[in-house]
């Protein structure tokens, strides 16, 4: 019996507190309980010397930059306080409502680390050619993308405006091929630092979002060579509000499917940490695929080691997506441009219509989950927006 | 006769009162003027009721936010006080070492916009295609790189590691092909905003620096597709200490070299944004190339509105980069891997040995100058590095 409602105590509450996942809410920095947010601010006094100054703050930045042993303690104490069977002195709880981007992005970078994914697009993108490019088995392909328009779950996505590609030269107008890339997102946190080994950069992660890689593909397929996806992608990325810290995920780790080929030693992790979590992709409330996150080929460790072997530096605020998650079968997709095969086949709705791409109004929710302790469940916060037309 | 040396007032001095570039010296943010730093905390007394707060800051973060009617009215203002008599009461003047990285960098994007460069990389990489990708002359192709490793003029450069393409497959190791990109850089400020049209963008660049996009031609060969660059560019993009104002340029306008097709309306710019800037690239005190900004085929005003014709917002700190400047001729080629024509024209240094590519210990200096007013010069302050043995 806690001083919180039973219902955040039951085995299938994925906000439970084996997954009290961070937010900001008006009150400031918050954990997530069941359908409510407990803010640190009301519980300061309980959590012992070190940790207030953390957690008056107003987003998740200066926890961020605290690093794997502060993150380790504050978690433990919560655990205690919301168990307890009577609430610590002057504890608010409070609605989720409102929730905003709970830290400042510093850079984004984005992979493409479903080889089912990777295969699809490539089929589609580039049929005379081998699916998979020669590099995709030695290394996790990514790229940066634009920090500054990272946005919460629930914020709208305007249709963007671009250049297109038409038989008689470019046109320019709103895009016509607007997608969704289901994605797993990690944020980082930790002193700044360089070249990170696939065990360092485990210690670097402090938790993990949904994350919606909004994408033009009529403007991606124009501008995108040879240096890559700019303006097709960089109108709106949307991510969890809460974010799940990494420690939830204890159970949940699998080993990923295995590559064809020995990867570089800085690519060698020691230990498993590919995750079992199912998304679940709904467009207007009919669920169109439930992408399977064990699926993927590289691992997060593997992820962060790449971007850093170079010696670039990551930081507090540092976001990454691990690229499309799809699975083998069709319906674990988590693209459209992959669901309707390029447009070929459109995919029908509950209330009847059809989709190949989004429509203005549509709204695209993901939610996630994955097992945790004890037969309980540890969830991903929603990532939810809905289109509006193009101005 | 000012306060100042009368050297800073001579024609030829790139950094005197027609430049007056910002920076951010121990003492706070400066402006230089010829080879010393005015620390604008030193003269808050004499500019005026509403920008002493904007002065007192440690960074140029203020000021970017702030915007243009502030920007002008600081800049009238110090032009104003260096050009006085008598020096303001309490004006220091400072040495310019050790001056910061006087900005934070909010989102850093890399053009690609000499046609010549386009066009001598084209033939380099994909000999048996067109030079120039169909896409080219429609939009300026571009990509976000990584904000978290833009360092100021000084900082050396670790040779980095990464995966090099090899007949057996890739290998692990010090990149063998470690390159310079002779750029100029735009520094955005004002409010934060959407889609921008191209006399909206000229409002939202506070100003202009040298930008060298250290690069490792090796690894990007290997990963760049089908995302683009990444950990070839990510490990330093370094910039100059100094930003020379965008009001500085105003003799300097030229109109670009006209491309062969219309563009489409967003990116026609009504009145001629190239501007006559020469770059001077030094390799341990040679000089190698005189790249000529005029050449290039789409100016920072259209840049700035196709980045953002999308909706995405540009915020104060957001960097872009023209692109590898390259002229029409071999020696204002803006790369080593152009001048070299991909190492198979290796070329001469004044002490005898040659280069392809860069080795431990090489330092790269980049100095520019445009036309001012009356003959004077305006002067880009330097951006330099020396490279390090891989760790």
């Amino acid at each position: 019996m806690s001083w919180i409602s039973d219902a955040a105590f039951t085995p299938d509450e994925p906000f439970g507190p084996q997954t009290l996942p961070y937010g900001v809410v008006e009150r400031g920095i918050a954990v997530r309980v069941g359908d409510s947010a407990l803010p640190l601010r009301s519980v300061a006094g309980s959590l012992g010397p070190r940790l207030p100054d953390l957690v008056g703050a107003d987003s998740l930045d200066p926890l961020l930059a605290a690093g794997r042993p502060v993150w380790s303690e504050l978690r433990a104490r919560l655990v205690e306080l919301v168990s307890a069977a009577t609430a610590p002195r002057g504890a608010e709880l409070v609605p989720i409502d409102g929730a905003r981007l709970p830290f400042a992005v510093a850079d984004y970078v984005d992979f493409y680390s479903s080889r089912h994914h990777a295969e699809n697009v490539g089929r589609i993108f580039r049929p005379n050619s081998p699916a998979l490019l020669p590099n995709w088995t030695h290394l996790p392909v990514g790229y940066h993308g634009r920090a500054g328009t990272v946005v919460v779950s629930g914020t709208p996505v305007r249709r963007p405006h671009g250049q297109l590609p038409a038989s008689g030269g470019p046109v320019f107008g709103p895009t016509r091929r607007l997608d969704v890339e289901a994605e797993v997102g990690f944020v980082c946190g930790g002193p700044v630092r360089g070249r990170l080994s696939t065990s360092q950069a485990v210690e670097h992660v402090f938790g993990v979002v949904l994350l919606n890689d909004w994408s033009a593909r009529d403007v991606q397929a124009w501008e995108g060579q040879p240096l890559g996806p700019f303006l097709a992608k960089s109108f709106a990325t949307s991510v969890s509000a809460w974010i799940t810290p990494l420690e939830a995920f204890a159970v949940a780790r699998v080993s990923p499917p295995p590559l064809p080929n020995p990867v570089q030693p800085y690519l060698v992790s020691d230990s498993p940490w590919g995750l079992d979590i199912t998304i679940e992709v709904g467009v207007n409330g009919t669920v169109v695929a439930t992408p399977p996150f064990r699926e993927m080929s590289w691992t997060f460790p593997q992820q962060l080691a790449h971007l850093s072997v170079n010696g670039a530096t990551v930081r507090p605020g540092d976001l990454f997506g691990s690229g499309t998650v799809s699975g083998p079968e069709k319906h674990q997709r988590g693209s459209l441009l992959e669901l309707s095969w390029g447009g070929q086949e459109p995919f029908a709705l509950d209330d009847g219509t059809t989709r190949s791409f989004l429509e203005d109004g549509d709204t695209v929710t993901m939610t996630a989950s994955a097992p945790g302790e004890d037969g309980s469940v540890v969830g991903l916060a929603e990532v939810t927006g809905t289109i509006l037309p193009a101005e």
